[in-house]
C-alpha cells in the first residue's frame, strides 16, 4: 500500500492526492465554524453576542440629516477563533466573520449626563473574509445585511452586496485589511498583543504594543 | 463512622457540620471566580474583554461642560457565569461582577457619517454584587474605580466607594436591581431569555420576551 501511495504521488503530485482526499474541503470547513453560506446566501448567524466585542460607534440620525447610513449605534463582534488568531498574529484569518448589530438611540440624557444611550435593536449586518467565497473581492471580504428597510425584522438569509456598495468606503478609509480598526479599540489595542489584548492587564493606558 | 456522623448532626445540627467542614467558604469562593478582594481592596480584574458585552453609552465631554462623569464612552461587560444565570433566571446572582471600560471619543466624523467614534482607553470601573463583601449596601452592590485622575494609568487595586458616591444615582434611576439595564440592550433583551439572549435568534426585532 505504501508503494502504491508513493506511485500515486509521483503520478498526481501531492496536491492531486490532497484534492482527491478532500483535504482542501476539510480545511475550508474548519474556517467556517461560525457561519454557513448556502446557495450563495449567508444564513443569519446566531449566538454572536457571546463572541468577542470590539467596539461601538454612534452615528445618530439627528446628526445625519435624519438618516444615518448605519442607524444609530453599532456594536461590533469578532468570532472567537478569529480573535484568538488576531491576538497571536495581528491579522484577520481566512474565515473571519464580524457582526455589526445596529441599536437605536434610546435616550439622550441620563443621571450620568448628556449624550447618547442605547435603546432597541434595529438591525444586523455581517462581513466575512473568505478566499473560497470571495476570490475576487478586495481582501476577500463580502458584506451582508439582514435588516429590513423599516428596521423591525431580520431576514433569515442574505446575499452579499456588490463591491461598490460597501468595500468602496472600506478600501479608502479602513486602517487594517479593510476593517476600521481605528474605531475599534479592542482590535487596535489587541493586535498581536497576546494576553494584553484581554483587558486590564497593562497599567499604562498610553502604552503602545 | 456513620453513627458518629449522625450523632454529630444531632449535636451540632446540619449547618454546624457544614460550617465546620468549610462548606460555606467553598460556595462563596465559587461565587468569586472572576474577582479577588484582598484586604478589602478589589484586585484589578483582567480578561474581561472576553466576557459578555452588554452595551455602550457615550457622554462626550463636549456635551457635559467639558467634564463628563464617566468620560466618554463606556463599554460594559458581565462575567460569563453571571450571564448564564441572567439568561436563565433574569436576575443578577450573588457574585456578579460588571466591568465598565472607559474610552475616549477619538473622532466625530467618518465615512459612515457624523457622530462619535471610539479612540483610546481612558479608565476602568467595576461593580460587584456580594452579600459577603457588601452586607449593608443596597442590593449588596459595591462600586470601584481603577482610573487615575488624569486617565493615563490604571491602579492595581481599589477600595469600594461610599454608598452616596455611586449607589445613590443607581438607586434612583436604574431599571433592574441597581443596574441601568434600560441602556444595556443585551441585558434587557436577554433577561430570562435563554437562547434568544445570544443574538440573531429572533426575526422579529419588536418581540418582547
Amino acid at each position: 500500500m505504501i508503494t502504491t501511495f508513493y506511485n500515486s504521488i509521483k503520478t498526481y503530485g501531492i496536491w492531486g492526492i490532497a484534492l482527491s482526499m478532500g483535504i482542501f474541503s476539510i480545511s475550508t470547513a474548519q474556517a467556517e465554524e461560525y457561519f454557513t453560506i448556502k446557495n450563495n446566501e449567508l444564513q443569519r448567524p446566531t449566538g454572536y453576542r457571546e463572541w468577542v466585542y470590539v467596539g461601538t460607534p454612534v452615528t445618530p440620525n439627528e446628526m445625519n440629516n435624519g438618516k444615518a447610513a448605519f442607524p444609530e449605534f453599532h456594536n461590533v463582534y469578532i468570532d472567537p477563533k478569529s480573535w484568538a488568531h488576531w491576538k497571536e498574529k495581528g491579522q484577520f484569518r481566512d474565515g473571519t466573520i464580524l457582526m455589526k448589530e445596529l441599536v437605536a438611540v434610546g435616550s439622550k440624557a441620563a443621571v450620568s449626563g448628556l449624550g447618547y444611550f442605547q435603546g432597541e435593536f434595529l438591525g444586523l449586518e455581517a462581513t466575512i473574509k473568505s478566499k473560497k467565497h470571495f476570490p475576487n473581492e478586495p481582501g476577500n471580504w463580502g458584506y451582508y445585511s439582514f435588516s429590513t428597510p423599516d428596521h423591525t425584522r431580520l431576514n433569515t438569509s442574505a446575499k452579499a452586496f456588490p463591491t461598490a456598495s460597501c468595500n468602496a468606503c472600506h478600501a479608502g478609509a479602513a486602517a487594517d485589511d479593510f476593517v476600521f480598526t481605528q474605531y475599534y479599540p479592542v482590535l487596535s489595542a489587541g493586535k498581536a498583543a497576546g494576553k494584553n489584548a484581554t483587558g486590564g492587564v497593562l497599567s499604562d493606558l498610553t502604552a503602545k504594543e
